[in-house]
């Protein structure tokens, strides 16, 4: 699916909620543990909770590269289970010189057939083109970040604007609305509008609703376009949302939550 | 191996080589195609062939990782068969937020065990501390990177310094020259006295050597300091020296004249 099917699932759904499938291990029910694989296993049943709420899943490689060889056999399988009705998103944050990230793009969309990967925008142009090379995927480069360390580089001054506002409109201009998306953390709602004057076209995933805190109807008011443009990102709040044998009941019920605030911001 | 280790391995060898295992499977000699795991036998054979010669191996996890779950494997093989002799990089240039970074320290730390990994810096200091936390390990940040796109972003002027200074500058005060170094590129050998007046204890870790043409004299001259502190890694240039059966001892004979040009500059 590439973001023009996203929009139309967006609006056919009323959604615009992304699942993140952060699946550490340490936190997955007691019952599932001596299951050949309990990562499998728990995100089959969440993404079999919670598809009809929302409409793209995020897996964060970090909580399967922590379990090694077995990690990334997971995160392959749980990719492969996802239904084509959903946007999937690998949550890598990768970057490197360019021929270095071309094997970055080829890993996510062709050998785990991702629709979309955030890249890390740091080393700069050559390092983020080989992923917009695909114009039918999706790129997702960090703009501004949900985490207190987002004040350490991000928001520094260079010029007559901050880092993450040059970084928007430079990368902007290497992609298109239709294969360019951006990272900005829903901590950081007061500065939608002004995000949304550098980039009034692009869609936004935005992480840290729910467990870092950020505000849905804050988020959904401020930085809405007239093709909704935002894709929220609840991961640990709704996955571990239950501790016991109900635990995908439990995400579904947080999950259709969400849905049904969505429902009236659209 | 801890960064004394590393100075001590430096010392004994006289040698700041670290060979990096970038081994694109569509480059390796057509002869091992068909073994159960090209890469590997490639990998164990340049291993052999080189490990006299530096002190230091470097895998860029992109060219494990777009091969899927098969390339984790390899990448695992990889990292045990190297000896422990020598100082073990994952150049992965990972980061995310806090909870999440922990998990990539996780990773190649513990699950993979390498001695050291590199980090982006653009998400601040949660992103690069829970790296730091593994004291006894290896924190390398992407400071000034050796590709064009270096000048987007890392070259900004902000405030009285450009943004990769402040970046050296700020994430030194978060670790010590024990746990932390710095990626800076051999083709910006200009700034490299500038660097040395910022982080003038610091160990370097210098690609662009080789195949991006920077100079080896050149860095040399300018950036060791009174523990060496620089490790320069050639990846290309060596591993690819040759494309037929006698590729192993081809990488051998450059690996030995990186060797015998750097006992010059000791």
């Amino acid at each position: 699916m590439n973001i023009q099917g996203l929009i139309q699932a967006i609006s056919r759904k009323k959604s615009y909620l992304c699942v993140g499938l952060d699946s550490d291990i340490t936190k997955i029910p007691a019952h599932l543990q001596s299951l050949p694989d309990p990562v499998l296993a728990f995100n089959k049943q969440i993404i079999d909770a919670t598809k009809d709420f929302c409409v793209s899943y995020k897996i964060n490689t970090a909580f399967y590269e922590s379990m090694g060889t077995r990690g990334w056999e997971t995160l392959e399988k749980t990719v492969r289970y996802i239904p084509d009705t959903h946007f999937t998103i690998a949550d890598a944050k990768r970057g490197d010189i360019g021929n270095t990230s071309s094997q970055y793009a080829k890993a996510f969309f062709e050998t785990l057939d991702f629709d979309a990967v955030t890249v890390a925008p740091y080393m700069g142009a050559d390092s983020v083109k080989p992923f917009l090379a695909y114009e039918d995927k999706c790129t997702i480069v960090l703009g501004l970040t949900s985490n207190a360390g987002a004040k350490d580089f991000e928001l520094l001054q260079t010029g007559d604007e901050r880092l993450y506002e040059k970084v928007l409109r430079t990368v902007a201009s290497w992609g298109s609305k239709d294969n360019l998306m951006f990272v900005v953390g829903a901590t950081q709602a007061e500065e939608f509008t002004n995000i949304r004057r550098i980039i009034p076209d692009h869609f936004l995933l935005v992480p840290g609703v729910g467990f870092q805190g950020g505000s849905l109807r804050d988020i959904s008011e401020k930085a809405m376009n007239k093709d909704v443009g935002i894709l929220v990102n609840v991961s640990r709040a709704i996955i571990f949302a239950g501790e016991k044998e109900n635990f995908a009941s439990e995400a579904a019920t947080i999950a259709e939550q969400y849905h049904h605030e969505m429902k009236q911001f659209l």
